[in-house]
């Protein structure tokens, strides 16, 4: 029921259709900028246009980008040789908060999924091939979701791959969170997490 | 880290600004918008607008309106005789959704917490003093929130309307809420419940 007056209840809605955001927060946010400093809003604002009018996507690997190039894509202390596939540019700030990667990216925007539509026509997977196709690229890391439509995506991509010479295709390993607890964690988690079991040195 | 460029960043941390929206949180709706339709940012940028443009305090309660006068002082069919006190717009919206109040409000615009240097002075009590002044007021229910800012906002506001002629100053019941579990209920709520305990006819 919409118990606020007509510009209050428009805000509500609008929030309320943004992802993770309830009706509940929806109203907690609306009430704070109507009774915020309205300079709040007007920076939220601009922020919003300058997000419309500024954000481009890489032309390289698809990342969100300033420039024609995303900083990682124009960074030359990065390796050429390891592009690692992820679905998002989301995914690509995780794996980079990990400080583990010094590759590059390649973003497909999305995963295959029949049910809403995507197949492989849908993702950037031929400028994928074009930058594989180029001489120096070592190996391809498959860091699509481990769920059903990134597992898929990225048997699909392997089929795809592994007939170029001289590249490997790797994948990145299941097994338990780190921090987690045995009991709780799913068959399929626990399951592949004995299929990829290591040799401990001792 | 601000892992992002530029406008994603910016976006991201504006977002972040918003009551109950962390980190994790505020990425994810910028992700959002940054591949939803344009068409979306602009509707959510109007509404932030509109609220700027169009949003008023009512003269009378204040709380949010369209008008001069709210929709429920607007209202004729509402009594004028019960005023209900609550700190925030939003207060107002939590007892109607009740349905269980048909008279009116008036909107302190916070409650007396010392800490963040919010006295009296700067609650709208003298526009109640004048509202309570006028023939007709029967009842004032003090619905201030139940913690230590509100109790004395309620403590304040009892010693100040208790000597009008006629006039009933009640505060809403504290007890046990509805649905929960004696065994999980704090002291304090539980010591309330015993206190405000009433006779059950068979």
């Amino acid at each position: 029921m919409a118990v606020y007056e007509g510009p209050v209840q428009d805000l509500i809605d609008e929030l309320g259709r943004l992802p993770g955001i309830g009706p509940k927060s929806a109203q907690r946010i609306a009430f704070h900028l109507l009774t915020a400093d309205p300079v709040d809003i007007t920076r939220l604002q601009s922020a919003l246009q300058r997000v419309k009018d500024e954000v481009r996507f890489c032309t390289v690997c698809g990342n969100v980008a300033a420039d024609e190039k995303c900083r990682i894509c124009a960074d030359p202390a990065r390796e050429d040789a390891v592009i690692c596939v992820v679905e998002e540019p989301k995914d690509v700030a995780a794996v980079e908060r990990t400080r583990e990667f010094r590759g590059k990216y390649h973003v497909l925007g999305g995963a295959i999924s029949p049910i809403d539509g995507i197949g492989p026509d849908q993702l950037r997977i031929a400028p994928l091939l074009t930058r594989i196709a180029a001489p120096g690229v070592r190996e391809v890391i498959l860091a699509t979701d481990p769920n059903l439509e990134g597992e898929a995506t990225a048997t699909y991509l392997t089929r795809l791959l592994q007939p170029f010479p001289g590249l490997t295709v790797t994948r990145l390993a299941s097994g338990l969170p780190v921090g987690g607890d045995l009991e709780y964690a799913d068959e399929v988690t626990l399951g592949r997490a004995f299929a990829g079991r290591r040799s401990v040195d001792a």
